[in-house]
């Protein structure tokens, strides 16, 4: 009964963690380097308390953290807790010890994250080397504090909170754990970057890499050449102030800010302002679409330079991260090749191509960035001949790329396989790992006739520092940003901080679960912003019914929604834009299929995918009336038409396969596997994803002679 | 089928709003003096844009209102909105104009509000006398602009928003719309004070009534006497500089401030810092209780003058509004009675009780306000003879008295009835109304042989200013705030601004309902942090059958919760707290039996009835393993378990009322009968709020027989 209901209510019971649970079931995300369960627990009800002792306790970082974990542990429990930091360093509930003071720089990679945290005999004890190893050990702890397990009524749990026994061990594999955040494509106030900061440190991310500038749209005030915002941004831009604010924050949580100004090409909110940049007749406006556009910088005018090592300058003071990301990707020569000029110049500089051209500019940039005390970063086409080793190579191209300039001895970080913005499931980026070549891209050079490149050497993989996340904004704004973000981005981050040997998609999957709760209450809208969204949709029909539609539908993949229709002015305010990227209903559904086909006679397991399609079929049903009396969502009513029938369809497999007597007709199958096709390809901007879960029973059908 | 899926999903499909709807059907909240509806609409989109004209546009308020409402019209729609305010009265989308630059004061009781607001051929006109008038204008042109209903696949109807072509004339019925927030049993910090504050000018209330201190805790920082936030707050306080920040934040939203310090009962908080104020032997502590406390201040002491003058004195600079309220309620004589000292002063100023000695500290109280500019204000019992007719009653004891102030010549407002940590549904509150005498008042006075009171004279009439609703903290957190203020706050706005006779209960749960999500793009959090605490308590469990198991729960009633063991450091972080005060559905059932008592063979009806009381049967059950495994959540499991006997009760009535063959038992009715009210008391703190439609139910079945 207990699985009916569940069923029926699109649930699945979802094990219930407790002290006896294997440890991998701990709500812990990223997972610890090392880790050992014992029994027993520490309890957390209103006499919590902390003490700090060593000589990095008085680093205000570890003094703001503590004061945040009194705030936070009260709202994740619902216990009033004033802050309570008692003196002596054994004297609170949570003791921690902070061996060293760090040095007095911005935080700078390579600083430590290392700590221990021990729950033993009601009594917590976090130790770390550093501040920013008690931050880490802090968020361990947080996730650590769970609802104590009863077991039903009269249980002699008493009702409240605590922390399990436990010896943790942790530091992190890489140094470099980023996320890319494009604020030009939809402007990010500064409110949302730093919720967004909040939840990077709260699964040890490290790195805020603030894509600031590209075609549609200049982010920030500059003081020193103020046309740029004027012209650039629509009133949509930073203050210096506020990305004082920012950095500031970050720096109280562990997060490093990496601006970047993408040159020569993304470029076309710089000339709006100083068209004299451009190298092409202009007159320039602020890009609304998207793609590689034409606009690049003139890297053959002296005034370039000047405006770019006033501007870089400028910046320089404001962000004191060591590093710089100048960009340089994707770069349409178009608008070199077409001016005479530009060409004379190239020829008189015997520079072959846009290539060189480019190349030049690089190093010309080189020049200011370093002038100004920074290291230099960008995309996999700066890495050109005759760059020093300094620079650091973020690769959106892949492994390949990345272990080519660690072989040459340029530092670089990964990013392709990350981009959040294509709406692909966690599992598919959690298996991606900066050192593995994936094995798409090793079978596609194998066709290809290339040579599969060889592991790195020892010495070659320290020259890989980690890997960024990306979020791209064409399709995303602040409303839905934490939905494109989390909980996806926090399977990345374990795969960046947690052992190259933790790669269990279902133990991800279940901690992924808790974790995505856990981050609301850091005031995080992942779910609640969707719900609010669908219910603007539903206007004033019942919001519950798309609710419960929502549930088993998900975005289109990859760059299949970029179409020319979408400016940067589309409202995206539609069904496909309220949507999860990833239905946890279907990867489930999908999972209990298998397990299905694997014992076709457990009548538990197909009555549970029957009660699943039967209540998605009434939902789709349901929602009709709503779908059909908005305007903005009649455009989804072939979905739920799609969604009957193929629920219907994947009923009559249920049938076929649990019947003994009767065998589909070759005309049932074609129709239905034709039916099935149908369903799983895109409608509009939208996919049903148990599609393919119904196709595997309709192939079983087939497959009975 | 489509009534039988919405009841599958636990709902009533609510009847779609169009053009051709009656126009109460309008999502309008509170209701216009006046208005008019016509064919046609203005589309609202991207292209949208404000004028602004006449004297008053230039008004701060105006300008600001005008920024805020590009950005909440953004939030509502999902169109992205740049701020577009053009020149020329009449070429904007909305087009403003306010006659009459305001006076430079501080909002004053009684400036205007009117407006009128036309939307025809497409043009938008809000017209208003003065600056407020344009503020509350604004609110009501957003809550007109909806989604485009739409016929379906294929419709004409463009996917957009629009507003629908009305003409609205308006103004509120009375002066003085409030709320009373208590910040003292728990803190409110400033940030969601000022959320409150969004929410009172969305529903054209326009006082908040900021209740600073009582025995739990002294919330605000006085520069001159600082020991009293020192030891009276727990370093829960607002700066002065928050202060100023939240008076400045309602004054562009057109909310007045009036601060409220309780004396000299309900005034513990400020004895710990100057124990010489009060009139015990003390020593003095933070009142972590509830109830009337015996601590009071000390009238026979001259020093308790002097520092209410510096006090006072600092406070009327701080807070520019002409009202200033003392409070004075609850005033229990114990410690005065028990004073020798005190009883010497009594006997020798001739004051024969306590009541008098009260009234000797407001009119020494008075003088101190009165010196400082300000306007006295209290609860009714500083209504005493000898006090001038400038002071403002607060009635919580109800018309009567009320009424009785008002023939005196006092002018008041009523706060009795409008109680909303009283838990009581939306229709109670909207059923009080301060110019009429409630029911029961009555007849409690008809039975104690008592006078009616008469009906005020017009004149009199005039000294009835308006309503306060009151939010007492000792049972809510900062956390569950909204979800006890709102939507039920937006049904007694109504009361005090729409005309006496907008009083049709079905309409306003229809308007409320929508009104509420609306308040939600504001901010506010009913519903999302109810679902956040909700999932808190399900720990690593599903929420989802929490969640709809608490859709047909309740908080029990009035003072039913108050008991000994509540302090204001118990954790309000249970089932009953995550609940809201009104169920819905509970709500609905009970209409639905009605109408199928009034028409029992309607079979459409009994199907209905019968499938949400399975949906709810199979709802408790599905709950049982979330409750069974969680430590706070063990205590519901009695309330899970009488949920599901209530409903299979009332599917047996069901079967016995639509059979003609069967006739129930007397062991049968009286079963029943005793079962239902047994799930009809309370379980803990909780109320099953379907109980008396069973009953109504089995009642039915009696009656045949």
């Amino acid at each position: 009964l207990k699985n009916r209901l569940a069923a029926l209510l699109g649930l699945v019971v979802f094990p219930a963690f407790s002290q006896s649970s294997p440890p991998d079931q701990l709500p812990l995300m990223p997972w610890p380097a090392a880790l050992s369960v014992q029994s027993g627990s520490a309890p957390i009800d209103s006499s919590f308390s902390v003490s700090a002792a060593g000589a990095g306790a008085a680093d205000p970082r570890v003094k703001t953290a503590i004061q945040r974990l009194f705030i936070r542990l009260s709202r994740q429990t619902g216990v009033p807790l004033l802050p309570h930091v008692v003196a002596g360093a054994e004297n609170g509930t949570l003791n921690i010890v902070v061996e060293q003071k760090d040095h007095a720089s911005p935080q700078r990679l390579g600083d430590t994250e290392r700590y221990s945290l021990k729950v033993t005999e009601g009594r917590i004890r976090l130790s770390a080397d550093a501040p920013l190893g008690a931050l880490r050990g802090i968020e361990t702890f947080l996730q650590l504090v769970q609802q104590n397990s009863s077991a039903g009524a009269g249980s002699s749990a008493s009702p409240g909170f605590s922390a399990p026994s436990i010896v943790i061990q942790d530091e992190p594999r890489f140094e470099w754990r980023g996320l890319s955040l494009d604020v030009s494509r939809h402007f990010i106030p500064a409110e949302e970057v730093k919720r967004t900061i909040d939840g990077l440190a709260a699964v040890k991310l490290n790195v805020l890499h603030w894509h600031l500038s590209d075609d549609q749209g200049f982010r920030i005030e500059s003081k020193k050449y103020p046309r740029l915002q004027q012209y650039g941004s629509n009133g949509l831009f930073y203050t210096q102030a506020e990305v004082r604010d920012v950095i500031a924050y970050a720096r109280e949580r562990g997060v490093r800010i990496v601006p970047e100004f993408d040159m020569p090409g993304h470029a076309t909110s710089w000339l709006p302002g100083y068209p004299k940049l451009g190298s092409g007749p202009g007159p320039y406006e602020i890009e609304r679409g998207h793609g590689i556009l034409s606009a690049l910088m003139d890297p053959t005018n002296e005034g370039t330079y000047r405006l770019l090592n006033g501007f870089v300058g400028e910046m320089a003071k404001l962000f004191p991260d060591e590093y710089f990301h100048i960009g340089g990707d994707e770069v349409s020569p178009k608008e070199w090749n077409d001016n005479p000029r530009i060409q004379a110049f190239m020829r008189k500089q015997h520079l072959a191509d846009a290539k060189a051209l480019q190349t030049y500019f690089n190093q010309r940039l080189l020049k200011i960035v370093t002038r100004h005390g920074k290291k230099m970063e960008g995309w996999d086409e700066v890495l050109q001949p005759d760059l020093p080793k300094t620079i650091l190579i973020q690769s959106w191209r892949g492994q390949e790329s990345l272990w080519q300039a660690a072989r040459e001895g340029y530092k670089g970080i990964l990013s392709a396989g990350y981009y959040l913005d294509l709406m692909q499931p966690a599992s598919q980026h959690y298996a991606i790992d900066p050192m593995k070549l994936p094995p798409e891209m090793q079978k596609r050079l194998e066709q290809q006739g290339k040579t599969i490149p060889p592991e790195l050497t020892p010495e070659q993989r320290k020259n890989v520092l980690g890997g960024e996340a990306a979020m791209w904004e064409e399709l995303a704004t602040a409303e839905n940003l934490d939905t494109r973000l989390w909980p996806r981005l926090a399977a990345i981050a374990e795969r960046f901080w947690s052992p190259e040997s933790t790669t269990g998609v279902a133990s991800m999957y279940a901690r992924l679960e808790v974790t995505n709760r856990w981050l609301e209450w850091l005031g995080l809208t992942q779910r609640s912003n969707l719900e609010l969204m669908r219910q603007r949709l539903a206007g004033k029909a019942p919001y519950q019914p798309l609710d419960r539609f929502a549930s088993v539908l998900e975005p289109v993949k990859g760059y299949a929604r970029h179409a020319e229709k979408y400016t940067s002015t589309t409202p995206l305010n539609r069904l496909v834009d309220s949507i999860a990227p990833e239905s946890e209903a279907a990867r489930r559904f999908r999972d209990e299929v298998d397990q299905y086909l694997t014992a076709p006679k457990n009548p538990g397991n197909a009555e549970l995918l029957r009660q699943h399609l039967t209540l998605w079929q009434e939902d789709a049903a349901a929602v009709r009336p709503v779908l059909e009396s908005n305007s903005l969502l009649t455009e989804n009513l072939a979905v739920a038409d799609a969604l009957v029938s193929l629920c219907q369809t994947g009923k009559e497999a249920l049938d076929y396969l649990d019947s003994t007597k009767q065998n589909a007709d070759a005309g049932w199958k074609q129709r239905s596997m034709s039916l099935a096709e149908e369903a799983g390809k895109r409608h509009g901007d939208i996919l049903i994803p148990i599609a393919p879960g119904v196709q595997a029973l309709i192939q079983a059908v087939a497959a009975v002679p």
